[in-house]
């Protein structure tokens, strides 16, 4: 197995720090105030000509006279200095370094400039260089600080290992989820910060946390992400090694689309995609900094057996029920408990107590430990429950402390306790396998996603299908037309209805005899985006008079309506009807490339934002899925008496327009059909419309 | 003033513990070991006939041996014993008494008959009697306890006065939202849990709070209400007492309507009823404890000016940004400052620093603590905003702190403080008028109900809505078809379309002709309920052929459909269009009484639950509130082009449906108006259709 390239920017044998300074509170004494506090076990080479001696460490007078090349250097120094001493580390030998310097690509054309410099010089190395604009770096298992974090001064330093890597685009975010989770405990590997991401991005910062051994979890937080496959690649990694993966995306709302073509435009904004993407990879998607740390001692637990259906142990009915309404609303399941168990149950629960789940063992039965047990073991052996929770407050919980613990010991089932008073064992818990949260809401808000997650890792859908061979690049026609859009489709499986061009009122007609009556005529111009505007829409024609005369009008009014519109001929399709009408489209994310979007058509799915979105490729049990998401979906599935929809069959077409959209790879920036016309169930579903826009336009 | 009938419970001079026992951990000694712990200047009287002295007290054999009638006797005796001891009690003219035992209405039918049995004797007695299968109360500021809840013992005691009382229907949430308060420095009045509110109910205990001169703050927790207007009474007292009030209301997700029969009805689910009557009544709803308890220490800051406009200071760009996405998200608003402010504040901030909002200060200026304070006083001195948060963790906070308190004692705007990490000088800042919170979650669910409760109270519409005289009542016809509907609400201003009832063929192409086409004819009968599905409507009639024909048509269809229906006539309509078709129902709230029920008509309404409710009456600014309310506004408002509704006529008409829902007060169960056709701006609105369904049907 290779070194991963940022192995001595992230786990340096040696660190120089150049502009060393003998004061704590400076950014230039901080790391060797870490580093010799925290007993950082490499070489550490203060770098600073105007001392002899700091921290008591012999202090260098430049970089030159280092009797060996560190593994990192530590650029304590102004940002005009930086790039000629990058110059002097390189010609020294020196791996890595980092940047602290603020005043590049943040600040202004001047600073840009500056950036791009470095990014130049740096290319033409073997260095690796983090930063600029950045804070420095803690591995937490070997001591190794490179930060000028205040934050290692006030929290309370681990004891032992950390298996839990931070990576944040924000120093500050950094410190404060630092701060957070080791008030609960949480022992970290790496502290990572990327400033300006000149050289190194977020993306390959979590490809190297994916490989490390030492990082089993990764808490993150991102402004925005410049290399999308990568972060894919690692992300993918992650899930692969079991790792759990938890990110903050700045940003809650979404952006305006900057030019809205197209209806998917309009539905598709950013952080919605990321919220896809996000779920596709199988990363926990947080939004506080709490359930963030909270998630990260969680994982702690991550090799118990647990899911989403939760019984629920309570000595209050009241809080039990509480329990169950959160749970529901965070996506978890209470099922009703086997009759069998409850009656199990009810052998040790007075009549006023409650064994269904919530179960109310009431306030006295903690007084029989004997019970407490065998009830416990009950609940860990049942096959109708993936997680036992256990809210007991303070010394009511003490006393259940022995038995959960025998219990968790003994099976591989999650037990979980909440305690919102003040239980002395709480640690005998943790350390006996039973996470124990002081909030009913911070509980909710950490297990929910928790253990959504335990259930839907190892069998990812999307990493499957992605696995898939690619399907073979299709040829973009000259002219992307409704008809050519369509044909194009089709070839790729999308299902269309008859139709044919016509050049005249006789061929039109011919061809609606071909088709079978009734029909629409639509008029197929590349310089009228607004067909119906234009009068160059005409339905329910019943025979061929009919269509002669529609043909002739509709020419008539489009060119009234535009003298100069190039007209490529009238399009005659079969008249079709059904159910309910999709929007399938798809754009291109400048992170996550092609993404498609499924909703109902319509105005109201807009203003509703009663949408789907998925990153390509989507196979017909991820578009089921999608369907399935959409608030609207009863209507598909047969609301009030209405008759069901083609769902197999729309299903079927969103795959195969997954597959067009990925055949035509790079020429299109967005293709969309709308609408999708789902008919009733067993008659299948068609494209009334088509719309492919290539890309540069 | 004369004293509520509620104090000898609540505020008690004297107090029997019957039952009394000398072990603390017993029900009968818990309130015995508080009350002489924590320092009860009223007299105490165990009563036990086993014991000389508990606790240092004497014990008196039984309650006729008391040389006094005590305000109070708890009675921590078994429920078969409870009845007997009241008799007792009230013999003796004890005041007051608090039922701990469980085994009542909770426990089955022989529970049921015992409370109905106490409920019974208590009504003929002029005793108040709290519970049963209740915990007992604490009064924090005379140390009366009455409870038997072991959080006494762990959570700290305050140390003076409290002015937040706790009022619950469980006495485990009481004791749980208490510890966390109490964690966080929140001094208390009352801790009172209802238990089975046999005899006195939640809204009884809020109304004493509402007068109680110790109570400023009331925070609470209910399952059920059993008297909506008495609530309603006590919590717009808490609101004219300018006394916060925040409700957790258990069942976060609706009931399933028991019988739905009007549209409105499968729109209106109860948990949305609570939400609209506290929003009315400028209640908090919570759904989380931490939350409650943070409130409750905000409430504090209350007298502070303060709003929804906030400036946010920090020392981070990220942390800035994550705090505007949060607090936008929250409701809240984070203007762009002024060009003046910004300049002001641009002259102590580098070029890399913001100071448009979010401010970043840069971690350099809190070095300047000259500037900060200036900075500070030109926030509060600024128009523009009117809350000022300060992000800045740890060690930087601390230097800030003396500006900080400076500013806030000198001005009345409320400065807020978080610290994500261990700054010193919290204590100094709470004290100082400037709350800090250590968490940005929990920061942005406290601060944004609380600062805009802070803006909507004393302008409470609802309250003002209600002092207006009730509109006379309104006599009910004897069959309440659609036209005799339409007729009784248009007599309240509910505007119709103009229509005739004809008998004949002859007169509906009469009523035509005077009315003016295209008109409409349906079919009038009580029997038919689906008029669509009988064949009983035909629209878009263009002369008197074509009405007469209609007319026999649909006489036909409608007798073929359904031979035994009794037909009472044709009504004859203008055809009317327009932009949007509104819902518009009124149902009966078992609690709140008539609500009203607003949406955009159709099936994707019911589906999205697009709707807005409120407690009637409501007049035409809060209609406009409804309206502004649902996703699907923007259609009234011309979306996209079309053409913008008549808003206004439609808010008129809203408020006319509810002055005659009120006039016909209960004979009817519910009214509906669906829809009514909102048309182009300045032609004004009207019902197509309404539906009115008497009570007890």
């Amino acid at each position: 197995m290779t070194t991963h390239r940022l192995e001595p920017l992230l786990n340096p044998a040696s660190i120089a720090i150049v502009g060393a300074s003998s004061n704590p509170a400076r950014i230039g004494g901080m790391p060797l105030a870490h580093l010799t506090r925290f007993g950082y076990a490499g070489r550490i080479y203060p770098i600073n000509p105007k001392y002899e001696e700091v921290f008591g460490l012999r202090c260098w007078r430049d970089i030159e006279a280092l009797p060996a090349a560190p593994d990192l250097a530590v650029l304590a120094i102004a940002a005009q200095d930086v790039l000629p001493m990058l110059r002097r580390c390189a010609a020294k030998g020196v791996r890595a370094a980092i940047v602290y310097a603020a005043g590049f690509a943040e600040a202004g054309a001047q600073g840009a400039a500056l950036q791009a410099e470095l990014e130049a010089f740096v290319a033409g190395t073997d260095m690796v260089v983090a930063g600029p604009n950045a804070m420095g770096f803690a591995n937490l298992n070997s001591q190794a600080h490179t930060s000028f974090a205040s934050v290692f001064n006030t929290a309370p330093m681990q004891q032992g290992p950390g298996s839990v890597s931070l990576l944040t685009q924000s120093g500050n975010v950094c410190a404060a989820v630092y701060a957070i989770a080791r008030r609960l405990g949480v022992d970290f590997s790496h502290f990572i910060n990327t400033g300006n991401e000149a050289c190194v991005d977020f993306a390959q910062y979590l490809e190297y946390l994916a490989q490390d051994a030492a990082t089993q979890v990764c808490v993150g937080y991102m402004e925005e992400l410049r290399d999308g496959p990568r972060f894919i690649a690692a992300a993918e990694e992650f899930a692969r090694r079991d790792k759990l993966l938890v990110l903050y995306k700045a940003g809650e709302t979404d952006k305006g689309a900057q030019a809205v073509r197209s209806h998917t435009s309009a539905l598709a904004g950013d952080q919605a995609i990321y919220r896809a993407a996000f779920r596709q990879l199988d990363i926990i998607q947080s939004h506080d900094f709490v359930q963030m740390a909270q998630l990260a001692h969680l994982a702690g637990y991550r090799h118990r057996r647990a899911g989403r259906r939760v019984a629920i142990i309570t000595i209050s009915g009241a809080l039990g029920a509480i329990l169950a309404d959160k749970f529901i609303g965070a996506g978890l399941d209470v099922p009703t408990l086997p009759q069998a168990l409850q009656d199990q149950l009810r052998a040790g629960i007075p009549d006023y107590g409650m064994v269904s789940n919530p179960v109310d063992v009431t306030g006295n039965v903690v007084n029989d430990p004997g019970f407490v047990r065998t009830a416990m073991q009950a609940l860990a052996q049942s096959d109708a429950v993936d997680t036992v929770l256990v809210y007991a407050p303070g010394y009511l919980l003490d006393r259940m402390a022995d038995d959960l613990c025998a219990v968790s010991r003994q099976y591989p089932k999650l037990f979980v306790a909440i305690d919102t008073g003040a239980a002395t064992a709480r640690e005998q818990l943790r350390a006996g396998g039973v996470p124990v949260f002081e909030d009913i809401g911070v509980a909710t808000s950490a297990l929910a996603p928790f253990l959504l997650w335990q259930e839907r890792r190892r069998r990812n859908r999307w990493m499957a299908v992605r696995r898939q061979s690619a399907p073979a690049r299709a040829a973009l026609p000259d002219s992307l037309d409704e008809y050519r859009t369509k044909r194009l489709l089709a070839q790729h499986g999308v299902p269309a209805a008859p139709e044919r061009v016509a050049a005249t009122a006789d061929e039109a007609a011919a061809a609606a005899d071909a088709i079978g009556y009734p029909v629409v005529i639509k008029v197929l111009s590349p310089d009228i985006a607004h067909k119906t505007e234009a009068g160059g829409v005409r339905l329910r024609l019943a025979d061929a008079a009919q269509v002669r005369q529609a043909f002739g009008e509709v020419l008539a009014s489009c060119r009234r309506h535009d003298p100069r519109a190039r007209i490529e001929g009238i399009l005659v399709c079969r008249m079709e009807s059904g159910v309910a009408e999709l929007i399938v489209g798809a754009t291109r994310d400048p992170v996550f490339g092609m993404t498609l979007t499924v909703g109902l058509g319509g105005v109201l799915t807009e203003l509703y934002q009663d949408v789907s979105h998925r990153v390509l490729p989507v196979d017909e049990a991820m578009a089921r899925e999608m369907l399935g998401e959409l608030k609207a979906f009863p209507l598909l599935a047969g609301y009030r008496g209405r008759p069901p929809g083609d769902v197999d069959a729309a299903c079927a077409a969103i795959a195969a327009f997954s597959r067009a959209v990925l055949a035509l790879g790079d020429q299109v920036a967005e293709v969309e059909v709308n609408p999708l016309l789902v008919k009733e169930a067993g008659q299948g579903a068609c494209m009334l419309d088509a719309l492919a826009i290539p890309s540069g336009q």
